[in-house]
């Protein structure tokens, strides 16, 4: 379901390209040398100038993140919580320490550590609160050359018409050059228009809830960490981290018990 | 009354088309292919792109709920959770256990559940609140392609219509056929605009109310069952969530005092 | 001076229909009944799509609200809670048993009656900050069918324009009907801008601040309902309350000690 | 510095005057009556209706305080709160009832009114909250005529385009005349952009940016009041409000010390 | 990496230059006075009007900025401050004394002076977040005139154009010379959009991102300080101020014990 983003945008790509035939036109004429300098040259400046040229650089990976994005699992998170906080029950806090070479998330593994170690309550939730922030911080930033990127298409995209249309106005004594020259001067419009709202306006939002999805995993973690830390049950903490997962991924009552007993049989 | 959505769409329809027909237009025009693909496929796929495959496949489903959504009976609530409080007060926490079962609806089973399970109320107001948290957060994700939809139609409309342009300019030479290609090229407008204004943005904003609705009505059914648990009242607590209701529909003290007297006989 | 929206409306309009005429227009062409159906029909079509029949069935209720909007009078409610303030002092918390009849404002009625119920201060304030927040959303959802409609009828206007424009590119070799074909399409535009930035928009924001005034009146009232309940002295309490009232419209100190003498006379 | 309002549009004018000079246009034309009517006139009408009558008949004094502002000396007023902290410190609270007489500053008298009568430090700052609230609420209301008109009139100078060009399409068999009256319909477009963005919305953010600077103002007296009120050292004081004070104008250590010397002596 | 600004400019002016010479448009013509008179000048003037003399006068020093950034070394901060919590937890806080003459940051250094001199913990958290708070205040107000520019200059650029094309109905009667006429008024919007997207509001969000990154570097030195003044351990610091270091920065566990190491021998 995760690789919507691609899907997507050939989706739109295919659609256009169809009905523009069907009408008659050449859409490859859309591969215009100008408008494509003017339009994505023109943007890709304008979007180092407002964003730096680091945000810029990781552009390339925020696109292979956009269409192949990391599965996040809330069940099985729910369920690795509940298994710590049943083993710290049992156990006692501190049995958590082996629990904690193997956990492969390294948001988790930093909060049991801070619990292993002792630390304050209220200074874990400070510090996990603080690696979210800052992990939202990072996330608006990076995402920011997108938007930028949506919103200069289109102007840069009237630039390069106007300027065609400037060259039209000075060649109105050569009536039969006129249409082909207005029709490439639409080019960068159509360029414009279509990179930010075929490309790069939807990643922009798809980069955004894909961080409102780890935020919310996060947020789930760090709440399920601070039970275990304060030795909640371990039925009431998967009562309360079932609220973050949506209703129709909630295991059924039978399932529940299934891997309940599973897990116990494992333990 | 909560018909409306449908009844809307059916009005702006009709009005446009009346009034197109007297202009003398032939509004099956719009039914135009090329205009259609570029358009609403062009808008989907930027959609999927934005919002996941996921979220658009749950789009005929949102289309109906908004169509037909749930009516939520505030009153009905509020006579519900007073007589949990009653029954409460009269027979103690524990006497609820058997009302659980009756209940109809999850969120409300699911806090009386907790009251009767004798946790503590900070933490039944915690997972409570996370749960409508997340049915908030759901709620936004799920409108959000209606919300793309709406951005996007539009300058997919602009897309089809400058596409058609570039073919007119292209075929100056034969002045016999411009008319027909510019209001071809003016469909994919028509198509855009009234796509976005008379079905994706109103249907945005409706399920936007309902969400917000639902919120309303989930929120005054955690205070009554935090009350119920603090043990407040009946009277205190009718009053309090009264506040939720609107005036207009809020029982005259007759019909308040007949419904008692009435609930209490059946009790 | 709360009659300004009608008197508003017919400034603007008078406005626009002076300069049009002086500029040759008969304005009376923009009652033309295709731009009227695609715009007004089309927009309240999708208003009702929007935001459900009930709001829209009350927007006749609003109309007039808007046009004659109630009288808030913050120094009589000051003076009239300073009253009850000192009859508190007085008499005790019960003696304003008997006032509580003659209130006429519903909201003030009932948190003294709270008051004078004994209701726990927490709870008064609780239950009449969820009266003020459900009037709060209640006073949004009311004025959104004109927001929408202000966002929605230029773009009907739009569609309205370009269907005649439609019109106009199949009757290309008929050019002398070109002209007043052109000139009708224009209509729809002038319709839809119109409607909505002379009437929607204006509308829509007044509503939001007679919504903000009566707030901020509300808001007064339960300070001072609040501060009768705690026993602060009447004199404090006329200073804390002033705070709400603009500086101009305070009475001057003189006024101040003839209103307090002459209300001790009645008293 | 802050007579900028009125040199800036003046600025803007000049320039915009020139430059169209040099194209060949005779500025003059602007000043085109059916637009200012269509234009002006029906702006005014709408802000009526958007804002009532008594916030559009106080904007000519709003005009006059945004072209000359009050000036709002930090320094001196961190100054004057430190004189009265050493006054306190030295002689007590009660000291202050004389020094109160003198102050010119409203917000700054009534607070340290407030201080010497002894009142809690919780209602003296939400008493002066309350002010400052109710002041930013009075400031917003009385510049959103500016904000309206600055939203409105280029879209009143369209109705005003289009309304001459419904003129222009019914006279397509008179060709000489369609110049002129293209230009003329143009002239409301201009009037209707330029008025917006080089009055309107300029006012409207220069009138913010006052409001601004003023709740700062208030905010760092509102500080220096509870900190004499709470008894701090005048040292630490000085030290909590120059916080307020932007950098660049923060006395140098010597000027602090003459300052604090000739103050003692005066004393 | 944070020369950005000045590159960015370049690149987008480099490709929107060859794209338009590509397309056959002499790019000087761009330069063209009334175009820079009217957008220029014109959007200067009201960009003073709205923001007042004194914001526009820091321009230049704006754009030096944006240009060449200080750069911000979030690790070494964090060393130093965890340097001074190992100095305050071995020979006690006052043995800062001596390190405060050092700081060369100024907010770090009235930081460390404040606990130095005793102050209670409240009141430095309360005078350094006002530090914060004012400097937040004055970034907005400084960069507010480039946003006002990024707003008003494509309008500036249609008002030039449209007094162009005012001109251009005038000379009707003169073809030859229209073609040349309407290209000159398209240099207006050329340069109001150009100067807008290539140079304003690029600008403008470089100089928001760079306040974020500074305010964001101050909430860890303020949260550093706090923690010396509370005397946690010093390892408990680096890990909750490596929260605010993106992980990508943080040394890894190799680095940071050498950097310890040579710490110690240093110390």
């Amino acid at each position: 379901m995760k690789f919507g983003t691609g899907i997507g945008i050939v989706i739109s790509l295919v659609g256009i390209a169809m009905g523009a035939t069907m009408e008659g036109t050449n859409v490859m004429v859309v591969l215009n040398v100008p408008a494509i300098l003017i339009v994505l040259v023109g943007t890709l400046g304008a979007s180092i100038a407002a964003c730096g040229l680091a945000a810029n650089i990781r552009l390339p990976k925020l696109f292979i993140k956009a269409l192949m994005p990391d599965e996040l699992d809330l069940v099985a998170r729910v369920e690795e919580l509940v298994g710590y906080a049943e083993r710290a029950r049992r156990d006692g806090l501190l049995a958590l320490d082996e629990a904690v070479k193997e956990i492969q998330d390294p948001f988790t593994k930093k909060g049991v550590q801070l619990v292993v170690d002792g630390t304050d309550p209220d200074l874990v939730a400070a510090v996990l609160d603080a690696e979210n922030e800052a992990m939202r911080k990072r996330h608006t930033a990076a995402r920011d050359p997108f938007m930028q990127a949506g919103a200069l298409a289109p102007t840069m995209g009237i630039i390069g018409t106007v300027f065609g249309l400037v060259n039209v106005m000075n060649n109105l004594n050569n009536p039969s050059s006129l249409g082909p020259l207005i029709a490439a001067a639409f080019l960068a419009t159509l360029m414009g228009v279509g990179s930010a709202n075929v490309v790069f306006l939807p990643m922009a939002n798809r980069l955004k809830e894909l961080s409102e999805e780890e935020m919310h995993f996060r947020e789930m973690t760090l709440e399920g960490i601070l039970a275990i830390q304060a030795g909640d049950n371990p039925r009431v903490i998967a009562e309360k981290l079932m609220a973050y997962v949506p209703p129709s991924e909630r295991p059924s009552e039978e399932e529940q018990a299934a891997r309940a007993a599973a897990q116990k049989q494992a333990a």
